[in-house]
């Protein structure tokens, strides 16, 4: 069986997770505390991050790879359309949530907020969480304007888009940072992804010491 | 005719142009000082960056999706293996170099030492630029490390594995940011990489106010 090194909050995680979970291969999730310096780990991982996918005898990191990976050895279901054009869009916007809303958004939020405490790194800083909580408001426009046009947000079908951005999404949402009365394109989006079976584990997550606010797994939120 | 919108010494603009010239694309190169805020420019690009690809009609922003396009809408000369396992270790490499590479060496000597001056924005950080050219040792021997076990860095064709990597060493040489007596593997990388016709434009890249040292554009250096 396949097993995944993660982070349960960690976005480019949670993509990954998505993936495997819609494509129906088994996975044994492993938590690995990489900020703890594990040798072990050190020698699978020279970037250091996670994920990790251990699949089909080989040891995978980088995120956007693996998917990539999977679309091509795992086909079905698709999660990229057939025409180059089509897989652009895709790859665009797998590229802008996690480059620019990861940079502009979730580094400043949930870094800010968990990972300092969990890494023991110190508190929040003030500044990065205000300009995070600013940000977020431009991107859930960005994809509000991608739904006005679009049934998902690369076009008429979901795909791995869909997956980087509800990933980013549903990890800020566990420290209640996503407000969804902002659009109610955005938040009938995420309900739609939300209610497929690969988004069960995700909801299912706990992070010691966070305790997620009650809409979290609700699917009528 | 294809249009590329980018600047002259970013390696996402590089990495592009390497491309559509080993395709034997033809492009014009159109200079795009994106931090100069035109209304124009934010039309095109959301993300508010170059490189910006006009080609087939489309306007592409993105390098990494750029060159997943082009590979796919224009395959020859091919820059990625036919296997799945082959196509993840390039993109892998890929990110490795515009992720991780560009976050702890290009952007910390680069856009120390050249964008800050070029967008008026003060002196540089000596604490970045000591940090960065310690890590682009260590960058240097992982890059070592790959070449002892293979003809290129992704495997035995050459690949946008190499064209992402010799980006940034490009951009870091022009100012002189690169110890090539660190090993001869890499030295001999970058020698084969740099006499291809498709390198001719970015070796005859001239950028007012920084001069390059007489090494950059000798093939034999």
């Amino acid at each position: 069986m396949a097993k995944l090194y993660h982070v349960p909050l960690s976005p480019f995680c949670r993509k990954v997770r998505l993936s495997l979970a819609e494509k129906k291969i088994e996975c044994e999730l492993i938590e690995e505390r990489y900020w703890e310096e594990h040798p072990d780990f050190h020698r699978r991982n020279p970037a250091r991050k996670v994920p990790i996918l251990r699949i089909d005898g080989r040891t995978l990191p980088e995120s956007a790879a693996i998917c990539e990976y999977l679309e091509e050895k795992y086909p079905e279901p698709p999660l990229m359309p057939r025409s180059a054009e089509g897989r652009y869009e895709v790859r665009r916007l797998v590229s802008w949530f996690d480059d620019k809303f990861h940079h502009e958004v979730t580094s400043k939020l949930l870094y800010e907020r968990v990972n300092k405490k969990m890494m023991g790194a110190g508190f929040p800083d003030s500044g990065n969480v205000k300009s995070g909580a600013k940000a977020i408001k431009y991107h859930l426009d960005y994809m509000a304007w991608l739904l006005d046009h679009r049934r998902w947000l690369a076009g008429d079908v979901m795909t791995l888009a869909d997956f980087a951005a509800a990933a980013h999404l549903s990890s800020l949402d566990y420290i209640s940072d996503v407000d969804w009365h902002r659009s109610d394109v955005v938040k009938d989006w995420y309900a739609k992804i939300k209610s497929r079976p690969a988004f069960r584990s995700i909801l299912a997550d706990q992070v010691p010491g966070f305790l997620p606010p009650k809409h979290y797994s609700d699917l009528d939120f």
